[in-house]
């Protein structure tokens, strides 16, 4: 763990019968939390905005590349849901509608930075990791 | 973002043309470590493995709470093959398997701490806006 920092204790443990949330409440929403935000759509489109500011439907999906349009609207209207971006629909001939981060939104982009960090810098490990993974289970 | 922190710069974006990788080899790999990690069952794991040290295998889904017998074998044999986790098989009489993370896996659920703390801080907005959201939409 971070020197200081330890991931937030929501759980009093018991071994007998599994976890025994200290308030059921707060576990299921920081549960509901990190199974929507942990998902490598949501980094990529906080990257995209976080770095080109506001962009229209078209530009975010170009931005993140290989993410399908279905994808990409589920993944925007979630993020719009849980309050991450702010779509705007721009009443002109024609019509335009684009997105940015919200406040909320910068702030997760930022929690996101460390894991981004992590990933750039493991990877040549994690490669060697996959590469003896696979000789070990003679898939090599 | 983080202040003094940005996220790794690995596009050199061209508006264009859509995103250009500097280097396409390390743009797939750290997509590809980002689609793999960012994922919340990941996530619960590390937190689990941190937390209690070296758990057998129905330890590790009890710790967890609602994950399927599948998804736990899944994502444990996708972290063992990444480096995260570490799978001792011992043999004796019954035979038993136990895992815990590697030194990798420990600065991964470093870098996520930043992530549950955001999750935690901010649910009461998310709940908030989720709310908002489906008044706007006539959901609610």
């Amino acid at each position: 763990m971070k020197p200081g920092v330890s991931i937030p204790k929501i759980y009093d443990w018991d071994d007998r019968k599994g976890p025994k949330p200290v308030d059921p409440a707060l576990d299921g929403l920081v549960r509901d939390i990190i199974g929507k935000v942990a998902d490598k759509w949501t980094m990529l489109i906080l990257e995209a905005l976080s770095d080109h500011g506001t962009l229209r439907f078209s530009e975010v999906g170009r931005k993140v590349g290989d993410i399908s349009q279905k994808m990409l609207t589920k993944t925007l209207r979630q993020m719009e849901e849980d309050g991450l971006v702010q779509r705007v629909v721009h009443p002109v001939i024609p019509p335009h509608v684009d997105y940015s981060l919200t406040e909320m939104g910068g702030t997760l982009g930022a929690a996101f930075c460390d894991v981004w960090l992590w990933a750039e810098a493991h990877h040549a490990r994690i490669e060697a990791s996959r590469k003896a993974f696979a000789e070990r289970n003679g898939a090599a």
